[in-house]
């Protein structure tokens, strides 16, 4: 017999489609107790109201981003490990897209929230720059330490804020792909591109190729 | 005889510092209107409501950037003017701080101003292709077209994220200092940082030791 999934997961899963889908501020618990045929009372059981089953998204998005912003273990960093922060990131910029839209806002309303941001963010920074260091201590950027600071701090805004560009510079807002914001990702990688050793250009080549989307694609005039 | 401002003038100056200081969301029309010590009755004969006091400053914002984010005329573009076009960005940024920080909401509670930002957005991002070009041109910057395509849109990001990375980041936003502006600026120079022709890296370092801003002082830990 296969699992059922628990309420509570089926709830804080059906949430996350919806804040994607149709943006956070236009679901109410009411309708994603009626998007999983539950009462309203049934939801209210599992969570006392929409800021709680936003904090689990977002404890859930941070658990993902911890899970892969890290250096791998008993061996140097190399070009391929590049395809997979970048995919990773993308995937998780994805997964959590309405986090990236409604950000400040969210923030304002959950004091809570805020501060834990503010830490995640702290330590996104962190590994960030510990990453890019084994990148040049691997040989393959070449950098001075200024430098590293400075990109990992570019890097962590492009992130945050691509999904914000989007909705800013489009007419449309609500309809979001996964090719937009994998520009957004090609944009990170390209933060580094004046920085790669001589060896490495025509492996990361082959990845800006790998994550290139025309520019008319995301923003149409 | 002094020219006394006329009162338009003064309610946009003066609003654009409230906004400024305190917060768009955080001012009302009577705030204005107390603080130039009019009548409410005085100022909605001048702006029907906040939303067209807004619209004006973002008009002269919009023309304050139009203005210096062009090419010179009759001649290649140098270093020295990447001093000057980084402050006169570090000077529109600080001077109408209140726009950075509170867009999003801005363009959301008026179609108008979204779609004039749309348009100012692309031209923005058109200029700032123009003018890497010219430094490309000018021998002072290596890179290839999709390079600059590239660093333009990364430019266009951080400078407009600047603000706000700032107030998600940090305990106080209330508080933001020209300093901490400044270092974003850093920031927006260290985009080209990899793709410097040699010749020209010492006269550009010394534009990186006149814009750094320690991060400690930016996101106190």
């Amino acid at each position: 017999m296969a699992l059922r999934p628990k309420t509570r997961d089926r709830i804080v899963q059906e949430s996350l489609t919806l804040f994607n889908v149709q943006g956070e501020r236009n679901v109410t618990t009411n309708h994603i107790a009626a998007h999983l045929g539950m009462s309203p009372g049934n939801l209210y059981y599992h969570f006392r109201n929409k800021q709680e089953i936003i904090a689990e998204l977002f404890a859930l998005y941070e658990a993902q981003v911890d899970g892969f912003l890290r250096l791998p273990e008993g061996r140097e960093v190399t070009v391929e490990d590049k395809t997979f922060y970048l995919e990773a990131l993308l995937a998780a910029m994805w997964q959590y897209r309405f986090l990236h839209r409604d950000l400040e806002h969210l923030l304002e309303s959950d004091p809570e929230l805020a501060a834990r941001y503010r830490l995640f963010a702290q330590r996104c920074l962190d590994h960030a720059q510990i990453i890019y260091r084994g990148f040049v201590h691997a040989g393959i950027l070449l950098m001075n330490d200024a430098q590293v600071e400075a990109l990992s701090l570019n890097s962590w805004i492009i992130v945050t804020s691509w999904v914000r560009f989007l909705c800013t510079t489009r007419t449309e807002s609500a309809d979001l792909s996964e090719d937009m914001l994998r520009r957004g990702i090609y944009q990170v990688l390209a933060l580094e591109g004046g920085y790669l050793a001589p060896e490495v250009q025509p492996a990361v080549r082959a990845l800006y190729e790998r994550l290139y989307v025309p520019l008319e694609l995301v923003i149409p005039d």
